[in-house]
């Protein structure tokens, strides 16, 4: 197993119940990543169903979710010949923490795409062009080379920034040190630090990986995602992922994240778009 | 009362319980439109609610929904100074026919936008040079004027098509006629025909109104639309509503469809996305 695999292991104690211990690793100071937490969601409905993937969750961020343990109820809600759908249920201390409704199905893995888009608009530079966070940069020019050939090791206790590699745009971190650019935008390289190769799990993690696009617009530090909602739109091949974070509108408090993921063959993988309050610390 | 306001009026019969009779009108051949139902489901989260918009809805569509008597169920999850969250569920038969998570927030009237993107391209032309379905056309040139000044009266009874006024971007209803676009899109102004002015019941319908966006790509016939998540960005103006469709991937017998929604002051006040099976039929 590799940290991710384990981090997101649940042991089923009844025909609609799971148990975990939330790994203190996939969280920002005192509170774990949501994406970390719609993957346990994902992975629980995948083993409460006959289907193969979560193919849609909506989840509804209703508390801070702590490391250590915690349930997950799956409430089968229907179930077709194609597709079954649930509410899952993350509870702590009795409480509900994260509420989702998840649709399971089988993606084949060979399906090639009927149409799609193009890439969305400004491309992600190559990895050797981006931004590594893993010594706070001075100013936000790019560390030639960063990452390149460089596996870093799933060591340390920084929470997050230890188990996943990120290599950042540079052109959409300038509000590092005081320069947004002015767009709700974000966008960067993605893999396990563990190794663990991109699935459903690992999607799940990063469609809710970067920093809130609103930085570069008017937020101040974190964020609270208030909804998520990601579509898993085929099976993704091993290798970074392109994670392509924008948004449409910023007003009142609330901002919306998009965020469009393209593995290393080129395919769109996953799509997400959450509602946010903006960060006022 | 108008009709689309008779039509989602819920009755309060215990704390956490609404009855409704669901209106055959807003539907099409025996199925009611997803749309009326997160409208009817939005009404019953607010009316329960502190709060008085239904910020974020994510639905998930179980069953068919039939006209006559349906009950909804909304249990509080969380309550916040500035948002609440329930699960909403309608019930037909004792069964979930659309289970929903739904945010409730008070969105300030006057709120300007900090930042907000530009329209999406193509824009949609001006409701004279659009294609009404009043009649059904023997070809999708545009009838010059459709529309224009003409609000034609809430009469007939050809379910969904006699409650809501669309004139259609000619360039994206080639599908008509056996010339699809070959991407994934639709745009229409829409306007209720009884009179009733847009408010986030309205944009609920209206998220849902367009034909499938893969029409004109490879779907045939109704496509199901398995989860629907839409957000209310602000408190729409009276009168038509440009009613946006795109989407970015159809692949193994699944599309999304993204609409936004643009009031006629020029704002941006509905976001949506839906994934859903491709028609067969």
């Amino acid at each position: 197993m590799s940290r991710f695999g384990d981090a997101t292991s649940v042991e089923r104690i009844a025909a609609d119940r799971f148990r975990i211990d939330l790994d203190a690793g996939f969280g920002f100071a005192q509170a774990l990543n949501g994406g970390y937490l719609m993957a346990v969601l994902g992975r629980a409905a995948v083993e409460a169903s006959a289907h193969a993937h979560p193919v849609s969750t909506a989840a509804s961020f209703l508390r801070v979710a702590k490391a250590g343990p915690a349930e997950i109820l799956v409430e089968r809600r229907k179930s077709g010949r194609t597709t079954e759908t649930a509410r899952a249920t993350l509870l702590q201390d009795d409480e509900p923490v994260v509420d989702a409704l998840i649709t399971t199905a089988t993606l084949d893995p060979a399906a090639e795409p009927v149409w799609v888009g193009a890439p969305p608009e400004p491309a992600l530079p190559p990895v050797g062009s981006c931004l590594s966070l893993d010594e706070p940069p001075k100013s936000t020019s790019p560390r030639k080379g960063a990452g390149t050939g460089v596996h870093p090791r799933d060591v340390g206790d920084r929470g997050f920034a230890d188990r996943v590699d990120m290599l950042f745009d540079p052109s959409t971190m300038g509000w590092l040190d005081g320069r947004p650019s002015g767009r709700l935008e974000g966008r960067a390289w993605f893999r396990l630090r563990c190794g663990y190769q991109p699935d459903a799990y690992a999607l799940a993690l990063a469609v809710d990986a970067l920093p809130p696009v609103a930085l570069n617009v008017d937020a101040k530090g974190w964020s609270p995602t208030v909804e998520l909602t990601w579509h898993l739109r085929a099976v993704p091949a091993p290798g970074w992922l392109a994670v392509l974070g924008s948004g449409r509108l910023s007003a009142g408090g609330w901002f919306d994240e998009e965020v469009e993921i393209w593995d290393s063959a080129g395919r769109l993988v996953a799509q997400a778009r959450q509602l946010a309050r903006t960060g006022r610390a």
